[in-house]
């Protein structure tokens, strides 16, 4: 779908609706099939390693020597399968198929959950654990090529906000180091809960998304910063008369953001380093703080995007001063599973509130990733529609 | 020992021999010791683990919960610790004093060896697997600190002598983006067998090296890049004719480096693009290659650094046509534990070897870091030698 890059937003959103109807009967069917004795191995496995391997139904394989255990089972997806061992002490099964892109697993051995040694390792679920790459039909967006590549720079700094050193990974388009007068838009791009600023590089592959957008003309090129959102101290909790979600992380982040990083960013590389040319957006937990910080900070960001973490409602822009003269593009999206789930619409029905910022006038996006839940191939998807839609003035 | 950092470099070896000799007697009685209960956890855990830990004497302890398991192990410097478990399933246990500096190891669980799931992981051993910390007396010169930092940079290119894409990461210092009209000096700097072209920043922490050093005022600024140098195509086993070490490896990553990795380099930074700003090193492996780079192209490197792998003989200056008169600087250093084995002194003593260049008037240095072996605080040590006595004229 992602190949036929011409095809209007629109219609796309039909298709990725359609395609949600049709998932949902099909799906339960196959998990009980007989396996396709077709796996290969993990497009992220470690150098030289065989397991875990994939097959075309996407189940996912895994093998491990473990000559005196009791029990040794693959754990992704929320299910645990039983893994079965041979006369030479190796261990191996499969899961159920598994939805198209990036999913965390583990292994667990006697009751010990550990990373699989196969696989290389993804920081997620609040540790670095084993992930595993599902073939997606869409999958060349993502896909390393031969085409000119950007830079990610690991940056450290000083924060006077928190009096400690931090690190933000920098993406630098291809172009940066070609011509030294140029200045270039930023945004500013978090994780989601239980993950780091490794994350949307690691696993998310912005990098690879931008080049290849920027190598077909399909973007304008802008710098990318991914920083550390989790913030420990927290508001009030629900139960304390508190808001949901909790605005003290936000804050806490929106304080580092706004005092330590961007001007940080701005001192060492050549931005273009104004509202018109800041946006942030973020996934889950990033999702909830890019809305916090946007709605208090229109003056500071025009644009705001929004994967799988609420939306902004008529209400948030009436009391965001500012807010609707200021925001040139709302984006938001979610996996089709999600909306299915009814789990991840807080803030009100995402469809609706696009709707009703459309009728204000303002440039809003809503997006469905196809067959896809709360993981990254929805958020590879979103950062990919929402990068073509992205600072087209600085075109 | 590191903080006086004016001390000559003679006085330095006699120091790191006489600590040699002393090891040699203060160890072996420590072993069997009551073990000091001032454990802490390992600079290098996952966020918020608070295990492994290590105390003041360098032991090891590490905890994993796996109820169902008969036995876990703790395998670290090649010898296997039995863990305890608790009537929680929980398994503890400690090991033997290791060396200041970072190690590898990983668990042993009821056969199956995994990565311990509270350290960050780092690649080595053909494998990523957990690493540790032990506390060294001279760490702050590979410490994190509030000076200007320089990036390590993710860089993706297309290589025609592989006919593939590839990964190099490339440190600039904290000075690069601050004056664009600058060129720089390059390190080219290789792993070890086994490793790859993460080594050097994760584990060798070569960029925090440098911004200490280029802070301090003690090394002339340069970048350095890190490449894959792993090389499966061989030259004939010495079994079969072959000479020692086999060549086919080093000319394959020869051909990478001279044909793809320094023009891309020359062609997307502001370097000094001519020999007598270009300079190669690298750790075991990565100093073999070295070696028969460097003696084979004195037209392209100025400087050589070899850090436990081999050095450089009379005859190998003797039939390398112009090496004598064209390199700047030969620097080869060891652990003091590598000399004591005598593992790693193929290729003549380097000591002699080092004695012999000088009396050819060439500008020849040899270092011992003191009591550590073929690990990374040994390459940690003679990276900031190295780095030191570099590119001196470009000052």
């Amino acid at each position: 779908m992602f190949n036929q890059k011409k095809i209007a937003m629109k219609n796309f959103i039909q298709i990725s609706l359609m395609a949600i109807v049709t998932n949902g009967c099909l799906w339960p069917a196959q998990s009980g099939a007989q396996v396709i004795e077709d796996f290969k191995p993990s497009s992220v496995n470690q150098p030289g390693k065989d397991y875990p391997q994939v097959n075309s139904e996407g189940r996912v394989r895994v093998q491990i020597s473990a000559p005196d255990a009791k029990l040794v089972q693959l754990d992704i997806g929320a299910v645990k399968y039983d893994l079965t061992k041979d006369e030479n002490g190796v261990w191996t099964g499969e899961s159920a198929p598994q939805d198209e892109g990036f999913h965390y697993y583990q292994l667990n051995i006697d009751g010990a959950s550990v990373p699989d040694p196969g696989s290389l390792y993804f920081y997620g679920a609040g540790r670095w654990g084993s992930g595993i790459e599902i073939p997606a039909h869409d999958q060349d967006f993502y896909a390393l090529k031969n085409v000119p590549h950007g830079q990610v720079r690991e940056h450290l700094y000083f924060s006077q906000t928190n009096n400690s050193m931090r690190r933000c990974f920098v993406y630098t388009p291809p172009c940066y180091d070609k011509d030294l007068s140029k200045r270039y838009p930023v945004l500013y791009l978090q994780h989601g809960g239980g993950e780091d600023e490794t994350g949307w590089s690691n696993q998310g592959r912005v990098n690879l998304i931008m080049d290849n957008l920027i190598a077909d003309g399909e973007a304008t090129p802008f710098m990318i910063v991914m920083d550390n959102g989790t913030w420990t101290m927290r508001g009030p909790r629900r139960s304390e008369g508190g808001t949901w979600p909790p605005r003290g992380w936000a804050d806490g982040f929106m304080n580092t953001l706004l005092n330590d990083i961007i001007p940080m960013i701005d001192a060492n590389y050549r931005t273009l380093s104004n509202q018109q040319n800041r946006a942030m957006a973020g996934l889950s937990m990033g999702a909830m703080q890019t809305r916090i910080i946007t709605l208090a900070n229109p003056d500071v960001f025009s644009g705001v995007g929004m994967f799988s973490g609420g939306s902004i409602s008529i209400g948030d822009v009436e009391t965001a001063e500012g807010f609707k003269e200021s925001i040139k593009i709302v984006f938001v999206s979610y996996g089709s599973r999600e909306l299915e789930s009814g789990r991840f619409s807080f803030g009100g029905d995402p469809v609706e509130n696009t709707e009703k910022l459309k009728e204000l006038e303002m440039n809003a996006h809503f997006y469905v990733s196809p067959q896809t839940a709360h993981e990254w191939q929805s958020w590879r998807r979103g950062l990919y529609q929402f990068a073509r839609l992205l600072f087209q003035d600085s075109k």
